[in-house]
């Protein structure tokens, strides 16, 4: 570029850095809320991002050649919102909405907004979905676009960062580019590294990534750096900036107590006489270039495994079986696990798909947020790791709901009947995790048939679905050729001369049969409904065992009694008209130990023993 | 130490090192399950730190003089249970009940034995404890113990890891000690860095932890390490030890595959006959120095703060007070927040009493580990952040659980009543989530005399303890000298001609009591119960409800639908003989958007006109 190039360049980016400024306090003085200062420390790092850098549609976010922005420190909203309206996307008056009820522009981003891809507020949460997206990118889309994240430097704390780093390195994620905007400052005083850039490029360049440190308010630095890291060097790039909280109006920069607070009238009036006079320009954004993503192989029609009953198969391993066999009809389905994948038996698509199976190591939160990156470029990701342990991601499953992402989970070795292993490995309170998660869908099978059968829905059903399978083997008691739906449960028996109601799901089923045949000696008549689906539960199937079974029920499960098949049962008699049936909750109550399955299952009190006698005392009220 | 010496030492370690490894075989293989070659890679490393640097009194697991040693790579256990044994804690043959039904030696450590402090089986989890630990020992009971925490290298791709080694630098832990066992190999394949111990290295330089590489079976070198490790240098240690997965056996040396598993008795026989025939020897451990931790402040009478209604004000707020009323009284009491103490106001402690207050900064992983780490200490931790945060900690604290540890938790922002920051910001799926962990307690307190009554109860519970507090200021309408207890409830409104009940909690509190005055002015009598104990929850109180006012409830809550309050009524009914009552539960049903709480209240059908609507409709059936 020539010097007049370069200066008619600076000046564009002065006056867009000013005008998102304004902005930014304008809209939170509007609100009466929000973060203006967390904005003005990035406005100068996102003006020449924007305008030089950025190839972004606006007019067509679906785009598959688009970059993608990603604010990690979605506080700083205001500052994003100002770039849409800088970009033309959105009006002023818009942008005076912000926080206001019905508003498109929420407190923090959320894709109610087209060119938000994923919802933020939650801190280091972008970074690691930045992965996923850079990963479809590099890998499966094959395509040039950029993955752009700005990080605040509070939010470096979170663990997910590096695990973000870790794994960006790993797959030599050269289109991914953080933005680390070091203002110093977090919501209650000084970071820990406060203004320590080297320390932050020291940790980056430990975990093998290119850093850049910049002076974030000097045009020319941010430019080179921006160059430097828009060009594939085989690592990923981060760029340091060191930046002022609040900068550009002399009573906010680098001042502590001044973090999600708005100005006022006549604060705002004092900063914007500060800021020079800025109209409500229009910039101009780079489209990207014209590209395909890279060839898929075609769709196929879907062949399940099916099991013929003569073995007892884990519905782990149907998963994998299934899983495998999705990936055969489906090019968009995604294998990821949790370095468990011999144990969730995700190494089966592993194996088949190497192409379309992205490890993701023992760090379950960038297992979630690799998910949700998949998601934003249109896959179907399962992601799978112990049933315990995605507690380990409940805030970016959470977060994953707010950002519509449409993902598959599937969580093994649910419950005591693990066995010898012990408590820490026992998924025991996944079932109230995951139906607590908005639009969730919840499902717990008990053999292998009805498990393939639902790792094909999962595949075509929207939101976080969530699987629970079991360790050990159980009888296959369905046919290959039943159907079984989201929203559906089965009856296995049922007769007019039923008195109580057993619901089972995945363990407990088996422990609902034995229990059946017990009460039957007993002259007991007992309906058995496997529930499988906890979450839509099947209400009215519940409803006419009600009506027509004495209007009581024995609900068992392998979880703790809170928030599982229990509650979900009682849940949907909460929802219709009229008295409510007696039900018994069978559930786990003291915290196991070790042992074999069959152990645990009796001590936890849920075996056919504790199911026969609940029903017996139910319906002989003695 | 002379030559003889040395070679005695070095004697003494081989011969402890091939004890551990021919137990850890052996006490496996008698279960059929478990990992004998991730202990063996450890041996070494174990069997010098036991016998030349651990100063620790089995007979007295309490001295609060005591090394600290977690095994958070926890499927080792066989090699810590072997570790018990060589120290003469534990026999042979209760060694060999290893995974059995009934004893003592899990499957992964947990405090069932008096030498376990704190669970381990969730990988990366023992670092940030450790942590916890070191700064009690460091900052609190002023005490020269070391916290030793053996570490795998799998464990390594979690985010929590560089969490605690962010703060121990920080808090500059020398006290702190890890051992990090690189064998390469993890449950299903090679880990990301293989045997790059020098990537290890350098990133926890970058961190600023002093790093000493060594060849893991190479006596000299462990000792040596152990002995720089040992001094206190001003910033905490990692040992990097390169190793051999299985090492000391031809057939499991560095072999994939070999994860998990115990061999059989064949290949056992085979292996004992590779490792030098060792006796059950006991070998000494050093017992510490006596030493008094630092004095305590006496305790005093508890004062709490009152509030005389004249002005609304945040449950949060009264949390902050209360808390320092706490800190005034007992020394004992611990502060720990998320970097968001002026929002939770658990800066009021940290203010008054910064000796006692531990910042930790935007890593809730940590903040929970490190709330545990002081519990391992007879400390009584309460640690805050957003409701919605301590999602990002599930894992951690459902391990607590299995620690047996005792820590109070206080989310704010519960809910859509925290208005315009939007759903990232709101706690939705908190009392799911806490109510689904062993043992705990969940209170949910509508104004700041309750608040600072149940503050105080917190301080004397055990297990998990959860306060969900508001955001808005709420009207005071309980007296200061009213008690409040875990397990009760408070009937604001009753009459002898109540016909349906209303239970709220928390917000809704307020939007029953406006409902009531609606429904009382249509001639429609309501019971309001204030659930502020949602679990466990006042069963007495609603069954007397029950009976007394038409069988008939409206439970509301600012809450998903799953999990919270209202399943919480309906568990408790399925708990009593008899047939349930009708129960409209009103929830949040939608993603909600930014707005004021009020709007967002309203939207969400959870306020007065919602609740009065329900009760209406319950009582006339129309």
């Amino acid at each position: 570029m020539t010097t007049t190039q370069t200066n008619a360049k600076v000046q564009q980016w002065t006056n867009l850095a000013q005008q998102l400024r304004v902005d930014s306090i304008r809209c939170t003085t509007a609100a009466g809320s929000g973060h203006p200062t967390s904005s003005m420390s990035a406005a100068d790092l996102m003006a020449v991002l924007l305008t030089s850098y950025l190839h972004y549609d606006f007019d067509n976010p679906q785009n598959p050649n688009n970059d993608h922005l990603i604010f990690s420190k979605g506080h700083a909203s205001p500052l994003l919102y100002s770039l849409f309206k800088a970009a033309g996307a959105i009006t002023d008056e818009e942008l005076l909405t912000l926080r206001k009820f019905g508003s498109r522009l929420e407190g923090h981003p959320a894709p109610v907004l087209p060119w938000v891809e994923v919802a933020t507020g939650s801190l280091g949460q972008g970074l690691p979905i930045g992965v996923g997206i850079a990963l479809a990118g590099k890998y499966l889309d094959k395509l040039p676009y950029h993955v752009w994240v700005l990080l605040g430097d509070s939010e470096m704390a979170e663990g997910s960062q590096w695990e973000a780093f870790d794994h960006a390195l790993h797959y030599k994620l050269d289109n991914l580019v953080a933005i680390l905007d070091v203002n110093r400052l977090g919501q209650r005083g000084e970071t820990m590294l406060g203004w320590n850039t080297t320390a932050y490029a020291t940790r980056a360049e430990a975990f093998g990534w290119n850093a850049i440190v910049i002076d974030g308010h000097n045009f020319n630095e941010i430019d080179q750096a921006f160059a430097r890291a828009a060009q594939p060097i085989g690592a990923p790039t981060v760029i340091i900036a060191k930046t002022v909280k609040g900068k550009g109006v002399s009573f906010l920069e680098n001042v502590n107590g001044w973090h999600g607070k708005a100005l006022n009238k006549e604060q705002e009036e004092q900063a914007l006489k500060e800021l020079k006079p800025v109209r409500s320009q229009t910039f101009p954004v780079q489209k990207p270039e014209d590209g395909q993503p890279a060839p898929k192989a075609p769709i196929k029609a879907l062949e399940l495994p099916k099991y013929d009953g003569k073995e007892a198969v884990a519905t782990r391993k149907a998963y994998g079986d299934a899983l495998q066999a999705l990936g055969a009809a489906n090019p968009d389905v995604i294998g990821l696990d949790g370095e468990v994948s011999n144990s969730t038996y995700a190494e089966e698509f592993a194996k088949a798909f190497p192409d379309r199976y992205f490890e993701q190591y023992i760090s379950e939160e960038q297992l979630i947020a690799a998910a949700v990156g998949m998601s934003v470029r249109q896959r179907i990701p399962f992601a799978s790791t112990f049933a315990a342990f995605f507690t380990r991601a409940y805030d970016f499953i959470r977060m994953a709901a707010v950002s519509r992402a449409n993902i598959r989970l599937c969580g093994s070795h649910a419950g005591v009947s693990i066995g010898e292993d012990g408590p820490s490995q026992m998924g025991l309170e996944d079932l109230a995790m995951m139906r607590a998660v908005f639009g969730s869908t919840v499902l717990y099978p008990c053999d292998a048939n009805q498990t393939a059968q639902l790792v094909a829905e999962m595949a075509d059903h929207g939101g976080i679905v969530y699987m629970r399978t079991t360790r050990e083997k159980t009888p296959v008691i369905y046919s290959p050729d039943e159907e079984f739906m989201i929203g559906g449960s089965r009856v296995i028996h049922q007769s007019d001369r039923d008195e109580v109601t057993i619901v089972a799901a995945g363990v407990t089923v088996f422990e609902a049969l034995k229990a059946y045949e017990q009460l039957k000696s007993q002259r007991i008549m007992a309906r058995v409904i496997d529930a499988y689906s906890v979450k839509p539960i099947d209400e009215e199937t519940l409803m006419l065992a009600a009506e027509e079974a004495g209007n009581k029920f024995v609900v068992v499960e392998d979880h703790w009694p809170e928030g599982g098949l229990g509650e979900a049962v009682l849940e949907a008699f909460s929802m219709r008209d009229g008295p409510m049936p007696e039900v018994v909750k069978l559930a786990v109550q003291s915290m196991p130990g070790s042992g074999t399955p069959a152990e645990l299952i009796e001590e936890a009190g849920i075996s056919a023993y504790h199911i026969a006698q609940s029903a017996r005392t139910l319906v002989r009220n003695v």
